[in-house]
């Protein structure tokens, strides 16, 4: 732990499609650069990290091509990078607790930079507190920083983030949504809101979730992570329209410690199904493990990263906020 | 109310900026019609109108130039009036419950088009409960109806409105919010929520409310309504960001039987100066009468038409909705 780590900064199109490895917290990782047509700056070295920066951001999601960096249009990864770069001078990449898919928002992503404080300090002035202010006025409310602390060196996001929550928003009405109607899925035949519960009890649990995974089949053979995950809570809660009586917003909130592409998304599709009266048994399905047997996936754009929790005693220092959040 | 009551459009410029009386409901009134460069179709008679036609709208106020007709932009009515001659041949104008400002929602705006049954029934086979969806179809989602009802000819706003409900959103935070952020008045410094409440309660009841009319002061000069209104309720209610436990959401629900143009918006204002700390007493101010002591005019996209109370008794017919909304 106390070994100098090095960041690197690459010179674009050269490492661009390659891998290579950086150490890190005494563990080797492999990062595929998928830089295209971009060029950061010149190698640098940002010296020892013996502390990591966490930051805590929300983002709307419809103005991204998703979290992770894409070779042709603006992830936030990218576009958190270039502002970091141009207002810290940080010239490597970010690590991040969620893959959001494009269009999926997030209220609270964790994003950590492997910076030393004695390097964040000798390069800025700035205390931690005024941190967050400073980088909000550089994000251009595209991407909000809410919190930003200091973590040990060993702080993992795999170890250390505990579950996440994500939210699904549902607008169940004969009449559409007149605003923000994209945020939700609208469903226009009344749902069957018992049948809906019924079902999602049976996510609970551990489960090999293959049916519900992405469709095109890559993660689901991918021995490394497996299908299996852990759902730890799913609360559904609806409340009625404030005007329209026979109209409802419908929360779907599910909890885990890990998901797989497209989980979340294709697990509401089969409820939305189940609601309206397909004849679908979610127990059957998990066991059966075939997609194509479960409901449709739902659209990303009324689904969000709602919480991010990280384990509390590896936060060294809270910002100083007078009701400090908890994590 | 059995005699022939005849429903004029104009041939455009011809009558731009003049006024013209029309005969409506036993009842004499004075239409300024302002189309500037518009022009309706020929003069066609829609024959008697012994009912009338209520739709209940939602818009989104941000993409229109308020509700009422304007000389240069697009506002509300403009358009309604555009698409109901499109969809239903209908050559007049309509009626309606509130003026609602450039800018600001409505999620239950009542229009009225004077229209007979017997016309509406020979001008299309579509029963009424097909309208709306046949409406919303011409209606591009700007303006979506949600219930069409037949009303009896006597019907008024004047009389028959009971009520209306608008609904002002405050975010309290230090970090701006991320999504939809124009819907919300953004406060940063964290307000004094007992002040607040305790200074709301004094606009309850009737008042003189010239302090808080428009400032331009054409309104409280007008002698015809006064600037006199009753505020039949008030409710503040407040919740907290479900990711971030130092940031709330606020909302204030003001009812009314009427308001005076931007009363809202400057109750508001002169509230979260109070929230702020300013030493505000909605007393003085409304004892005092003059609109400069009060606080600004609250943005109007945080502002929404959320209910307008219609006397049941006057709805002959509701739309056969399975569980019919109740006005």
């Amino acid at each position: 732990m106390g070994s100098q780590r090095f960041w690197f900064a690459d010179s674009g199109p050269l490492y661009s499609g390659r891998s290579f490895e950086i150490r890190h917290g005494g563990r080797h990782r492999h990062r595929r650069l998928e830089l295209g047509c971009r060029t950061f700056g010149r190698l640098v070295t940002s010296g020892a990290a013996d502390d990591q920066l966490l930051l805590r951001v929300a983002y709307d999601g419809r103005l991204f091509s998703g979290f992770q960096r894409q070779r042709s249009c603006e992830s936030v990864q990218e576009f958190v990078e270039k502002k970091l770069q141009k207002a810290l001078g940080w010239n490597s990449h970010i690590q991040f607790a969620s893959r959001t898919d494009a269009g999926v928002h997030a209220l609270d992503q964790c994003i950590i930079l492997p910076a030393s404080k004695s390097w964040f300090l000798k390069k800025h002035s700035k205390k931690l507190s005024r941190l967050r202010l400073y980088l909000n006025s550089h994000f251009e409310r595209k991407v909000v920083v809410w919190q930003a602390a200091w973590l040990s060196a060993n702080f993992s996001f795999k170890k250390d983030v505990l579950w996440k929550t994500y939210r699904y928003l549902i607008y169940n009405s004969r009449v559409p949504l007149v605003m923000d109607s994209d945020l939700y899925l609208w469903i226009k035949k009344p749902l069957d809101w018992e049948a809906m519960k019924r079902e999602a009890n049976h996510f609970l649990g551990e489960h090999d979730f293959a049916a519900f995974a992405k469709s095109s089949g890559r993660e689901a053979a991918s021995k490394a992570s497996g299908t299996t995950r852990k759902i730890l809570s799913m609360r559904m809660k609806r409340s009625p329209h404030p005007s329209w009586s026979d109209s409802q917003f419908i929360e779907i909130d599910v909890r885990g410690k890990g998901f797989l592409h497209h989980m979340v998304r294709n697990m509401v599709g089969s409820l939305v199904d189940i609601g309206m009266g397909k004849p679908l048994d979610v127990l059957e399905l998990l066991r059966g493990r075939i997609r194509d047997r479960a409901g449709r996936a739902a659209p990303a754009s009324a689904l969000t990263l709602l919480r991010t929790k990280v384990r509390d005693s590896r936060l060294k220092v809270f910002d100083p906020s007078p009701q400090s959040p908890r994590l």
